[in-house]
């Protein structure tokens, strides 16, 4: 069997952390690592044998060397990642611990990805041999130029038959470039094939309509796979988190006429809540590409995500050995020699 | 509204931990900070936005340096800080996990602090603009001239009509100079306005009559508040040990005619014990200060003491955001970005 | 009373393990430390006051020389330790955390150990004044030299009328050298005074007979109590896996009349799984030559064991009162001052 | 006698470095430290005794509070620091070794600082009781805004006869914001009592004639007093750099009638070579308040920054005993207990 | 212009080193790198922007998965890389200071790479777009098979007119497996195209009569060239140790009718000496495919060799600029912002 | 040949030292490491091979713990090692670089060892095998009780015909319980065999005439033989520091009729000097117990002594081969595989 060809576009942040669960006062040096959504997903992706190759900007200084250094090490092609530009987004994080929350601190603006031109990338070379493509809101976010980059990228996908996965959920303080969500999210979004988004996102970014108190996460979906045809599929995550250490994580798709609903994993003991969503995101497109249905892709992206909040860094680096084992329900964490 | 002005008076000590939870026997290297349990509640007022001054003596070699250093860095005024002597006050710290107890071993006989000549501080000036003062009998168990130096300030004190409050929990191997607590405590406490002491302190400590097996915390607040008319209320603490990880913390205090009770909290993974009733008296008294009544007080303080646990070293560094947030309820520990 | 004196013997292997959590992948040192089965035994014994002998090879080289100054520095005599060869067992650790399983890579092959020479090794003078003798299944499975040490030295033992300890736990993947566990392990293991092992163990390596389905523990014991008349008692032990961080431990021992349980320990935050096993000999052996009787040796056994797994490293390092305290029930982990 | 009190101005950045000699591309963590020109001879004086407050803007987020809370910790009064904005200037380090260079990459523009108001700022207030004040070109470079603090504050220092120290060493790749040097620091630099400066810089940046060929770092000098009349004194550092580690530094100061040349100071180690220059400034304005003449100043100036090439960080923290014995020809590095 | 591309064979060691200048026996953790002496030339070319394929053989374990992650983070192509056998080569270091040496341990024997079988690889397929090979003879010493893989390379490579360079210095303590050198190393040398040997290796290795007393390296080189008449340049690099700390090195060249010398490169802190010839040869191969003539690479590559001194790990991070810096007689260190 | 055994007495005192070159100020953790003078010279010729005994009292607590576990680990004997008493002696060590001085804090007053009971040491058992005994003046100077046990201990010794080493090294800010050196040490010294001494030391602390002016080291030497009978050999070591890491040392010996002078070696690149005179003294008894003459001890001594100053930590670990690697004049610092 031909090993499957993903390729992921978004922007990659430097992360500096506060060692253990020192506060940002606290600590005389932070750990570094590099991470983004869309290249999350390419790293889990990589790190279960796919082909993956994110596409992006880094700057051109030692701080960008360092990040593409950083990606090539987890086996993600960067033939298509652009040097130029003077800086790299940062964010800052400080870890939390029982009902004491994590927090992030932001320094992305006028990074080197944001100012990108769009014509840097030729979308039909670049997606040539893809088997899926794979974009965030987060971008589109970011700047005119960035929302165009993702809208030239999805209309080639779509024309060139590749299925395209598309995560739409809504963060707190994006969208400063005096555009709204609404005003370029639905263009880009109607070529997906499959949506991340709940009932909120797509009432609110895709202009569905919904109405909260009577209608249900299926009732949205039907209208969204309605108004937005290429979408076949649309796909929800829910958390319950008990403290900073204790959660609990699901996921449930509809395809238009079923609803799956996945098995729930609890994490007793949370290392790294970042990049959660992007493993299952990772997780599930690994199935979509390689398991047997849709159910299948749900439970191995749940388990991937619950697997990835035990590790440190924003990505999942556990073994198709590891995830399947937690699928088939194996909590025990006994010692493999 | 003006920023309210504590002045806080006791010992720093050196605190030297093995990281993380490697045992004194193990470790290549400690971990450096300080703390002292007046220092402490200090520490909290000042990162709750208080002016807080704390009086001390520190030695006149690199390590009282160091630790002058530290305690301007927690925004707390050192102007009353006294250079003199040889010796640091030490302790160091050993971690437990589960059902292993944390270990302290204290090396701080002949300090600097003890040493200390109560002629040095001039109290009027020290507490001319002060709008509380905060003392603790750890200091009275010092020295003779320790304990002077508390009767000294909370007699100024109170001829300034600045609240006392007064923290007599007792410790097991203080009180080494000669002195029994009964021959010096009553007096100094008398002069308190919030008293911190559990019933048996109060018999103990106080010389109150006090029947364990018939009377109850409240029996013993009332012998207390007649027999020492300066004070008008006294607040205990409990606290729940399910494991060195696991603890639950509740406050309560009588005022003369009711008996408030705290919510209770729940830290289900501990991460630095430390100064967590200082912590709550840090925010008792912050809402002493700045909230609507005492059992808001209350709440504030022992919400306040939860996060404390939360946080490495011996004091309280949480917002008043985030102390808020606990007060009302929220545990779920989500990133905040 | 006169402190006793056992003796050990096995490999010594140099263990890296990825500090916190981190994946072998991720980390970019390691931490060093030095364990094996026996010696961890022998570290617990030494640890808890008694004399202990370890008996070993170690490479002719820099590693040689630190693993035999971290073996002194456990108060572990090391006058029998023969150094020799130039390769020094490794293994790898990568820990786990919630449901993630630690990891561990074994690099021990051609070790000078492997490679002994039994005539190197003068018994009768080793255990001249020894009161007790441990080894284990894993040295016999090592290689065909390290099988007649073994057999050498239990020999000896028996001829002097030193009761002998024998772990014969059976781990997947040893014995390679071309014989199988039942051609080696009967003739040594039938020296023994006290056997650890299970009913499967009993089955598989001694060669007695056992019917799963309808038999018990107890009846392997008799039976091979019966095919083995030197052994006196038998013991196991038995671990509830819920999480790599939660696991719950207890012990039982079969004395040829009756079956003894120890109480359950719950251990609800593990630092450090690997030696639980070792920890629950140490105690148990020291309980053997200290305690009472039986049921004492189990149960202070499980509570060194319990506390082994909130201890960084392969050995026991908490003091007869922590692990008496605990026999006593308090888990409450209160700070000790 | 009175301590004197200095006021400095300018940006503070966060500073973060590769461990030891590690390249950036390298490093899995990172030194945080903040620096600044200003603060750092802020941070100088206070070090030696004097009451040094630095004014600048941090932003409103957990690395400002970070920021102010190193701040205070160098003894550095606060009172002026204006939270505001959400950026935070960073720098990152890599240290070079031998004839490797260190390298630094900028990350500074568009921070709080940058975006300043000059009417924060009430510099009669904050003069009111100064004895001095610092501020550098760099500060003028950053934008319009920061330019015209600079000019407000050196105009008030003037009228309150409060000598001004100006360093105006111009380094490449600032002034971005579409004004020339010239265009703004002539003026500024106009009510400086002392000037930091070189030939070339009063010729490029202070429109003096100088012919590089012909004339001396004394003509220059003797041609910028006489058009700017306010300035009484120029001082110039050199460097002769034989490798990363090795240096060679002297100082020289022209006071309108005569030279006067420092003590060459040989550092045959540098740790740090980071505000090697801040650090004179401090040492010479140390100087300048408290010493007997300019040869003193620029002797002490000297014997500091060398020193300063000793220690880790962007500031210096040698003692004045240490300065006056280096001053004194003392190079021999005995311990000292 | 085209990237050159270049193709390098050998094995792949994990190098675990004490931290700064700890004794091994000292540490209680290691840095862990990898290093090989053809892989670090690899890296020194890919460094310079060159592609690199490295080819080598890596154990199926938790080591090997992270050996090929940290291949890929030097930008070198890893498609090649082989999986198969379960043991790492693993290198002990130990740093000196001053006159005390480093020292290394070795501990490779029975590696994956040691068992490889020749057949696993295509070199016609590995070298059909390469523009270079390079191997060396440290290969050609681990085993038969390792030694029958360099031969096919060679052969290959010279069939497809591809130039090859052959490192043939000899370090004690290799050959093991029955053969002797010059068993084995003239034919796989014949098919070079340059060769790194001194005099001493032409003599003992690959035959060549040669009298020390009377004769000199170019006299040595003549009748090399003239036995293996493939090979047009041999180069040697000469070392003046003065200390651990400070070492001087140059390089020289035959091409058969001249002898070129390189500049002297003096290193006065010397932070990482282990691939100093490597990176001279990594740097000597891009000249020859990037620079005008011999001189120019030898220059190159000296000055890539004393920077390599300079930087933690086996191999040169330093840029094209920063050697031409060096090659132009720049030492000064001086910062680069 | 039989080894040969060294009985040592002194405190032993843990070193907390501020990691790399950062002063105290400004660490956030600290080295741990134990170093006594007598210790050193114990810790010396363990690693040597000899048979080593130190007599130390150390406390009762988990600081006393370590510090006999990391004697231990050293190959010392701590048979005779008094576990009594609650406070270990410290010392906080800041580490200079270039001019700047290293800089040590001492916390040892009222330690376990200072109030000792020379009653406690039966020191015709603990000498009773012994072929060599040391003290120095640093015990004598500690406490009345303490220069007691030095007194008996130098008497039994003298009586079985054990030599002696004293060390009489005089350092500031010692005898402060009320005798002067000139009190005690006289009586002490007076049963050595060899002296460490200067002429100073002879003339200030044993009352030899000497007239700094007029008379010679070698006369000082004559004086101190003639009043003290039993000496036979005076010691002295020699440094020229001309920085905190460039220093130059040698030693020389009187032996009452001729002065031998050793070789000077000179250390380019200083890791930690402290214990080198210890290491000079372990290396010349060394060379007393096991080598031809006393040239050969002073030169084994004198390079032991240079070697230790390039290794971390208070004594000397470099072995007998690197040690006469160094007398033969190999100063290359050549790595050794």
């Amino acid at each position: 069997m031909d090993t499957k060809k993903v390729v992921t576009f978004g922007e990659v942040m430097m992360r500096l952390s506060a060692p253990g669960y020192q506060k940002i006062v606290q600590t005389a040096n932070m750990e570094v690592r590099f991470g983004g959504s869309e290249m999350n997903v390419a790293a889990s992706l990589a790190n279960l044998g796919m082909v993956a190759k994110h596409v992006t900007v880094l700057p051109d200084n030692l701080l960008g060397k360092k990040a593409k250094s950083f990606i090539r090490k987890l086996d993600i092609n960067t033939q298509n990642v652009i040097i130029s530009g003077n800086r790299m987004g940062l964010y800052f994080l400080e870890k939390g611990a029982s009902m004491r929350s994590s927090q992030i601190v932001y320094d992305r603006e006028n990074s080197a990805f944001e100012k990108l031109d769009p014509d840097w990338f030729d979308w039909a070379e670049i997606l040539s041999d893809a088997n899926w493509f794979h974009w965030s809101g987060i971008t589109a976010a970011l700047s005119s130029s960035a929302a165009k980059a993702c809208l030239d990228a999805v209309k080639m996908a779509n024309k060139l038959n590749i299925p395209i996965s598309s995560d739409i959920y809504f963060r707190q303080g994006q969208w400063k470039y005096g555009k709204l969500p609404t005003d370029v999210l639905p263009e880009i979004a109607s070529y997906s094939t499959v949506l991340l988004a709940n009932e909120l996102n797509m009432r609110d970014l895709l202009g569905v309509e919904f109405d909260e108190e009577t209608e249900s996460f299926e009732d949205a979906c039907r209208k969204t796979l309605q108004k937005y045809p290429n979408i076949k599929k649309i796909v929800d995550t829910d958390r319950q988190s008990f403290s900073s250490h204790h959660n609990k994580i699901s996921s449930k798709l509809f395809d238009g006429s079923q609803l799956y609903e996945s098995e729930t994993q609890e994490i007793t003991f949370i290392i790294d809540r970042v990049g959660g969503g992007d493993a299952f995101l990772g997780g599930f497109i690994y199935g979509q590409l390689n398991l047997d249905n849709d159910l299948e892709s749900l439970n191995f992206g749940t388990a991937a995500s619950a697997l990835k909040h035990t590790i440190e860094g924003d990505f999942n680096l556990a073994s198709i050995e590891e995830i399947q084992n937690l699928v088939s329900g194996d909590i025990s964490g006994r010692i493999k020699r």
